[in-house]
């Protein structure tokens, strides 16, 4: 057992406790009703950064919730990595579908973490990835190992598109300066197959408004006679995908990568099994753009789908009503090349055009980001590649992933620098759906990696 | 000033007052967190009918909210009148949507009511239209008036599809024995057209489900891999209409009663102007079937509409997650001969055939009933229309209803005796809407024309 380990093995309880605290603060950045919960979190990420060993701390306000900073360098003219993350977590909705509290967090086994994982909302995404990286530089200062400068940049509006994340790194470029990003806000395959994240796909969210008549109508009177908004918004919705499940929007693949024969090669190594994908969700068919892969339609294909939908009565028994509006939550996945702005300009035009006289349509963009690839022959890539070669045995695969977090594109527009997305959640770990988990194994093994990828980063840029 | 109107005169301000308390008690039948609330209203009408005169009043208890049934017996050789109405309402949602509370029923003047209108649920589906009876029956019974003999069937569960009618109906022929129903539970087409409801659409009101993974997922991470519950949902709703807005539904149209040319141009003759419609509902343009006005896609064809739709997150703000079920409710107005349970099979057959693979599709019926057409030769008719000429000065128009009243089927079938329907509503006075309303003249007016029509029926029966 190395040091870092059998540090580990000394605290992990405690490790764990202090996520805990963490993950029982609501600290959902969607609802305005937990605005008090959130400003909270940030102030429990400001202690847990200076008892792990940062300089200096502080909670920088903005127009939402507050960016918390922090840092410790050692020597200017040692490299420096920025570390970020969030301390925001997704609407923990549907209650009724959770086995246990979302804010209670818990250890019980699963199937694929025997060792235990913690239930609770954010526990991997982000707070529980996050906080490995608190850990390992209480680590790196404990036993006077950091070998280069930290600056912490955790915000606490991820879950909604970080609106004003953008505003506050144009504005502290000067104090975030680094030579790499680290991120722990993603997945690999699985815990004997690890990997590396070396892309994202870029996201726009819109919400739609249909509205027919002034008013709710009984449905034996008009019904027939007047659009019903819930019916055209259906029709207006599928006819976004033709029969092949190809989007329809007019120029929506225009700037789509297309991938090589090789490089789709390549991506069809990753070990997949398909029987074990559709038992796993209880399905008895995938579904998808025809022509591409299970693995190619969630990381280098563009989608678009709907993330929520209602209009008219939805309570308990019947009632017989054409209701006045109807509306939905739609968000498109984008791949590298595609430009969010463009795309959401081209959905809102195509939407509104398409809607029958008799019907008003409305179209709110909601947020977005580009999407991201990043070359594997960086220090950076290399100093992940070999700490996870130390602590799982094995190199890691680089892979696409199909999620987005749109403000990487963001920080290498203007921080210059790339960003490293070690994630070490697991895909099963049902991150924004009730049940979200992560896996002791997962936590304890990122909290003895990522010092080494610090080891690995000094030593390389030497 | 006839005898009724100074009765009505004098007793003016108590019949409002009274029908205000009946609908201050929220008596929706789909929440069975109101089933007290029925209790009491039944409790109220059946202290009403003995006021009014009845001799025995009495409540029925049913596997659901209980009946009240009432009878003034004069002369068993004399003709006997039922009169069907019903206690519950339709649920009162959405509440924000109501310029004052629905269950604080306030009187204010509308365009089409200058002489004022009762705002509140209920009050003109069916409270309002129900209780013109038992003030009319007051009337007639203290001015010794009443020409024969009176029964009274008020039920709390139309709004939910009538599922204990049947079985009360069956149960109870002798003592429902009777020669002519009479409800007032439509309405006519203006405060100076008055109309007579001679059909009524069916119904089959369905509820479908669809599952895809066994629980909701991250948008980005299975995006365009998995089939999107909602993305499905709307598909499957869009294609049950074609691209002239046919029913594409396998069998739907095999029994649709067609009308002769000559029928539909004897229809076309009511009045009906197409722009102070669509300014009424502010819609730029009607909606429906190809090749039929407005009138008729309302009353003699029949249609399928989304009353309700949901699934995915619907809150504040964004998530980007695809859910595991979508469901909507739906339903049909189906047109005479069009049998309303082969209706709901054809429907769950098609609906659950057309599922693509990776999806699971249940639909559950809810409830339905059969259209109806009364001939306007029998003697009921003609005295109501007789009772129409008397208050109104003007011959009532015969007038096919977009809605439907399923048990007026079930009462021909079981009890052999023709429905009259002499409704004083207004298609303007927003039932099953927000802000509900019944004018103070359609009431009254009611009150007056009631018991002409028992005078005329008696008349035209010896």
């Amino acid at each position: 057992m190395n040091q870092i380990q059998s540090y580990i093995n000394q605290h992990k309880d405690r490790f764990i406790n202090e996520l805990f605290e963490l993950l029982k603060i609501p600290s959902i950045s969607a609802d305005s009703a937990y605005k008090n919960d959130l400003l909270k979190t940030a102030e429990a990420v400001k202690i847990s950064l200076e008892k792990a060993g940062c300089d200096t701390v502080e909670i920088c306000k903005t127009d939402g919730n507050p960016i918390v900073y922090g840092e410790k360098i050692i020597d200017s003219n040692l490299p420096t990595v920025l570390v970020y993350g969030h301390y925001d977590v997704q609407p923990a909705d549907p209650l009724d579908l959770w086995d246990s509290p979302p804010f209670e967090p818990i250890i019980k086994k699963t199937d694929l973490h025997p060792d235990g994982a913690i239930f609770g909302r954010g526990s991997c995404d982000d707070k529980g990835q996050m906080y490995m990286h608190v850990k390992a530089l209480e680590f790196m200062v404990k036993t006077n190992q950091l070998p280069c400068n930290v600056k912490f940049m955790i915000e606490g509006e991820e879950e909604v598109g970080s609106p004003n994340l953008a505003v506050f790194v144009k504005n502290n470029q000067e104090k975030l300066k680094n030579d790499v990003i680290l991120i722990s806000d993603t997945g690999m395959i699985a815990n004997d197959i690890p990997s590396i994240t070396t892309g994202l796909r870029g996201l726009s969210y819109v919400e739609v408004e249909v509205t027919g008549p002034n008013r709710d109508l009984h449905s034996g009177l008009y019904g027939g006679a007047v659009a019903n908004p819930i019916n055209i918004l259906t029709k207006m919705i599928a006819s976004l995908h033709d029969e092949n499940n190809h989007i329809t929007i007019p120029g929506f693949y225009d700037k789509v990568e297309e991938l090589s024969k090789e490089e789709r090669a390549e991506m069809a190594k990753a070990p997949f099994n398909l029987e074990n994908y559709k038992k796993a969700l209880d399905i008895e068919a995938v579904y998808g753009e025809t022509g591409y892969t299970t693995n190619e339609r969630n990381s280098i294909r563009p989608t678009l789908d709907v993330n929520g939908i209602w209009g008219g009565y939805t309570g308990e028994g019947a009632k017989t009503v054409i209701v006045s509006k109807a509306y939905a939550k739609i968000s498109m996945r984008l791949v590298p090349h595609q430009d969010w702005i463009e795309i959401t300009e081209l959905f809102t035009k195509h939407f509104t055009n398409m809607a029958p006289e008799g019907v008003k349509v409305n179209v709110k963009p909601h947020h977005g980001g580009q999407g991201y690839v990043t070359p594997i022959d960086s220090i950076g890539y290399q100093a992940a590649s070999k700490a996870y070669q130390d602590t799982f045995g094995k190199t890691p695969i680089p892979q696409r992933s199909g999620g987005s977090i749109p403000i990487v594109s963001l920080f290498e527009q203007e921080l210059k620098s790339k960003t490293i997305l070690m994630g070490f959640g697991l895909d099963s770990d049902a991150i924004h759906s009730p049940n979200e988990h992560f896996g002791v194994f997962n936590y304890l093994k990122g909290i003895e990696t990522i010092p080494l990828f610090y080891k690995y980063f000094t030593e390389l840029s030497k």
